[in-house]
């Protein structure tokens, strides 16, 4: 082992191999679901180094999990407990390569924050869009790994449709140069999309092409009070009609996670949400003007009150106004853990399912744990919902973990798959789930996984566990 | 040989084995390029009997390739010469399945045409926007084995794009219930997008699930003079900053090929292409209404008009106007055909690379070929363009193929190669560019085909000698 920390020394210096000291920044998950040890910390800064650190450990037998900013949700970037593992972090290989605005497209590392990729965008004068809460942290190599999804993937998809090109190290320590800013290529197999999502155990991604978008001439936010969760299906489709790729955002929001954010955030000033079980934020991106944005917004809003699928409705009058809703939504995970502990699922099911998903459930978990209490919220327009589970009023939430997290997760679980749906719409797979995702997957996919597996990394170098197990 | 073809009867029914007879509309491609022999064609009903199919020629060692429309154009959906492959046509198999309005989701089986397609989606009140000049006689199933591109790809991607799940028969003839209506789904490798493009080597895709669009209100066609290929590219930006995403498309053509339709059908009335190099077909796909959509055209003009990159310009008028003016890019092919054999290429680099790469292997084949004509036309939008080369006046166009098509290949696609572009943007690799594609593709992303054909079809029962060599 100290023959392998000499050599990913000379590849990286020294002082890119962390060792020693208190490496928890790499070895915990953020949410501190996940911990353990690694062997060492590399700090690769490029993709050389990269490829010849794959390389070293490949010989040495030794496995390698690749990190980004680490905001992952599913235990996918953090070392397993053997102390054997080297963790490779990509953060310092945050280099923006190429501009290029007639091509609309921009190349950028691995490790380049999200939203400082976001900024160099808009100082370019174009929109990057994926958005997400950890933006501040996570890395567009992170990102491309878990194929991230976020609030505006109804407009512009999840990072997979964002990517035209990728450089990868594979496991064999090769470098691919798939950089392409082309959007028309047929002259093969679609390897870029196997990377994405993959979580890195197929290939190390380092640099990628990302596509940018013209800035919107003005983006609105509308509140929209909804009687039920058909009735904000049947709204998503009059907005889908009216500002067809306008419409940006389309979150829903339950009337119990709104009310945890006016219990624990009382500054807050929730709209709407007292008389009705569900309210919609609306975003509407439009190209000509704010003017043509108000107008469109309430065409749609007259049009759906007159129908009946929204009961009042409010449009933001400045930015201020909006950030203050969007901090609304915002809020819940927040509000949610400061009212204890509970069980977070991120499904999807098709969206015309979505109301007898829930109210389907909502009556199995209640009848199963009298008094549960149901914190839904989420990206309706793709028919992801962040699906949590709170304990009864004044129960102790630690000891409903303990009780109910596996029983509830069953059940919620084998509702999704019943309706068609996924147990991890943006999160991914990692090391929470990765023995769940068979029990809901066709047995063919997960044995072509497999293949694709033990294809592409036959050693089982790059983050061994994770995703899929051989 | 007997034994097999008594056992596909078996499974088909006898009238669905044709052994004999004429058998030229499934052995040779559209194009009159490749022709083969096959063991027999079989035209199975449902995906059942596709894999079942499927497991007797794995069994008795006989390779399949499958057909839908057979309107390919790089010789991937005929059998070889040898007179074993069993031709295995999809188009029996053309049922829709489900509509789901409410989750803008189709699903059909692989067989459906895709004109058919289009239709069904219509008369549902919805948009399903595949578009290409095969698209009364190709198949949902071609479409997708081949990521088929067209003249929408700039609003709604390639057909990779449009699906969101697939039912797909595997090489050992298991089936894949992939057709998830989902738009996000976490859950492991995305296997949806290796057999999407892999032109049936790798699995046969039986059903696919499609994306569907509201019908936009109105749809406004232009067309423009732009002084150089510069313009063109100036213009595209300026579109896409005006009309955003109701550009649904951008189509440039060089006064040589409008010269040619006006030629060759001379009841042809071609705007504006006299007095400049180039012309483009925009056109505005409108949410609002036809006032809106001819106030955002209008707007755009004049100010591309003020920026000097377009010289002159019409909107049609009216829906006859705006058919005759698509008419006209359409003909493009069909006059190229009349003026003499000619050599066809499908190439893309970025938008951004387009005016250098024509400039510099206009000249490096005007110096190979004194007095060669540049028929140059394409999808600019997606930086993909038909770059043919068609001989000098009044030469023997059989003996300019003889003499040149090999050089002008080499010429064309080591261009294509210097500016990062692709050899075949949206037709595929087929037979035709097999050996090609390797002189061009990096060699580590060519290891990974192999390794990934080797790992879901190991014994190359599927399409084989297609895409990529083993």
């Amino acid at each position: 082992m100290t023959d392998l920390l000499k050599t990913l020394k000379d590849i990286v210096g020294d002082a890119h191999v962390l060792a020693e000291g208190d490496l928890t920044a790499w070895e915990q998950d953020w949410r501190k679901r996940s911990r353990g040890k690694a062997l060492a910390v590399v700090r690769p800064r490029t993709t050389q180094e990269v490829a010849d650190v794959v390389r070293a450990c490949a010989a040495a037998g030794t496995s390698i999990v690749p990190q980004g900013g680490n905001t992952g949700l599913v235990g996918g970037s953090v070392p397993d407990e053997s102390g054997t593992q080297v963790l490779l972090s990509l953060t310092r290989m945050n280099t923006v390569r190429n501009i290029d605005p007639a091509n609309l497209t921009i190349t950028v590392e691995a490790g380049c924050v999200l939203q400082s990729l976001q900024d160099t965008a808009q100082e370019a004068g174009f929109l990057f869009p994926l958005s997400l809460a950890a933006e501040g942290s996570c890395t567009i190599g992170g990102n491309l790994s878990t194929n991230a999804g976020g609030t505006q993937v109804l407009r512009y998809g999840n990072t997979r449709d964002l990517c035209l090109g990728l450089e990868v190290v594979t496991a064999q320590g090769e470098i691919w140069e798939g950089l392409s800013g082309l959007r028309k290529d047929n002259t093969g197999y679609d390897l870029r999309d196997l990377f994405i999502g993959s979580e890195g155990t197929l290939g190390i991604i380092t640099a990628a092409t990302m596509k940018l978008y013209p800035l919107p001439a003005a983006t609105l936010t509308a509140w929209a009070a909804v009687p039920s969760l058909e009735d904000a299906v049947k709204l998503l489709g009059l907005a889908q009609k009216h500002l067809a790729s306008s419409l940006t955002g389309f979150e829903v929001m339950g009337q119990f996670a709104l009310s945890l954010v006016a219990k624990h955030f009382t500054q807050m000033r929730i709209p709407l949400y007292k008389d009705v079980p569900y309210c919609v934020l609306l975003e509407n991106a439009d190209s000509e003007s704010e003017l043509h944005a108000r107008t469109q917004f309430e065409r749609l809003l007259e049009t759906a009150l007159e129908e009946g699928c929204v009961t009042d409705a409010v449009v933001a009058e400045n930015l201020a106004q909006a950030h203050q809703l969007w901090h609304i939504r915002e809020s819940i995970p927040l509000a949610q853990a400061e009212e204890g502990l509970n069980i977070k699922h991120d499904i999807s099911v098709a969206v015309s399912r979505i109301p007898q998903y829930c109210r389907e459930t909502d009556a199995l978990l209640a009848q199963e744990i009298p008094g549960v209490r149901m914190v839904n919220f989420g990206h309706l327009g793709d028919g992801n919902l962040h699906y949590n589970v709170q304990a009864p009023v004044g129960g102790d939430a630690a000891q409903f973990l303990r009780d109910y997290e596996e029983r509830v997760n069953t059940i919620v679980y084998d509702q999704v798959h019943k309706h068609g749906g996924s147990i991890s719409a943006e999160h991914g797979v990692g090391s929470i789930k990765v023995d769940k995702v068979p029990n809901y997957k066709s047995p063919v996919a997960v044995e072509m996984m497999r293949a694709v597996k033990r294809a592409l990394d036959p050693r089982g170098t790059l983050n061994p566990g994770r995703v899929v197990r051989l």
